[in-house]
């Protein structure tokens, strides 16, 4: 029980170390330290730098299902979800209570050219994750809330690109603009792919 | 002479590093090896790894002037300049021969939580080049290629994500798709902004 305490303050203070400074700042070090363990203690639950990183992204993508998906699957399916889903995507670290941004969009251009089993790693949490994104989407086209011939996979595409551009726009450039800028790409985005505008009827 | 020719060198050696393996991989001593340097050498031309950072950033924001400003602003002012300068944009360092990605884009979420001259320089060149983009969207609007009431703040940053989704897509998760993806995302977007698709006359 002790372990499984410790291994959890491992994860919550690494993960925290790993969305400020990202894979290149992650360190068993640095860990061991935010985790006030000692680097001995460190190694009792990971063995090396890449184990580490692998746990620490799989954490966050456990926090991740919680602060986004849960929340999204409790909503109605189709269009509805899909807007609960992006709404808790947008920022989603801060509310989650992270100091940094998050970790896995800083790994897509971290990683890019380091190959190696971390980038493999982060590969399937992305793929996985536009899947998701995409069965999603799907289900609102099924529903009739999206237009038939819409290409969900191409959906997916530019929805990444509102999120990336959200998180450059509020966590580097700290645009106070940031939140409703997105809202609005996200509202042409459903509106251009034949869904209503956020706050009309679904079905009219 | 010899001087200048050498502190050439090593911007190029290490621009290329930068391209790779981010502000987090670059360091001194890996710089002065790829330009085949020793290290007091690099030193007659660089004090600190800040200074190497910000030259490392300003010799790509030139080499990123001759690959895509220089070739813009051959064209045609309004759409038609907008259009290139997207064009030779998407995936602009491979064409510039750099093995990596962009480094502003790596650095916008690799120094997001790390404020300092880095920092600093990184978001000057961003909102320069923002600014940049909303100039030559507002010259299509006052020319009437793009509609009256667009926002051009709002059309740069839903382009950035497309620029960003790009980079992912063919960078990182090697979508043979990528390319075609990013054009029909900008067609999409300048279509809603009141201009034609590419290949339609601007003034039919």
């Amino acid at each position: 029980m002790k372990g499984t305490a410790t291994k959890m303050r491992l994860l919550d203070a690494g993960l925290d170390v790993l969305s400020q400074d990202g894979l290149g700042g992650l360190s068993l070090g640095r860990v061991a330290e935010a985790a006030g363990l000692s680097k001995s203690g460190l190694f009792a639950h990971v063995r090396s730098k890449d184990h580490l990183a692998t746990a620490l992204l799989d954490a966050g993508t456990g926090l991740a299902h919680r602060e986004i998906v849960a929340p999204a699957m409790r909503a109605s399916p189709g269009l509805a979800r899909l807007r609960v889903l992006v709404d808790r995507w947008l920022g989603w670290t801060a509310r989650a209570g992270l100091s940094g941004g998050c970790p896995v969009a800083a790994a897509l251009f971290e990683l890019d050219d380091r190959p190696g089993p971390v980038r493999d790693h982060v590969a399937t949490i992305e793929r996985n994750w536009r899947d998701f994104l995409a069965h999603l989407t799907a289900e609102a086209v099924a529903r009739g809330e999206l237009r038939a011939d819409l290409d969900p996979e191409q959906f997916v595409w530019e929805l990444c690109g509102i999120y990336l551009s959200h998180h450059t726009a509020s966590r580097f450039l700290h645009d106070p603009l940031a939140d409703e800028r997105a809202r609005h790409a996200v509202d042409a985005l459903i509106e251009r792919s034949g869904g209503t505008r956020a706050g009309q009827k679904e079905h009219p």
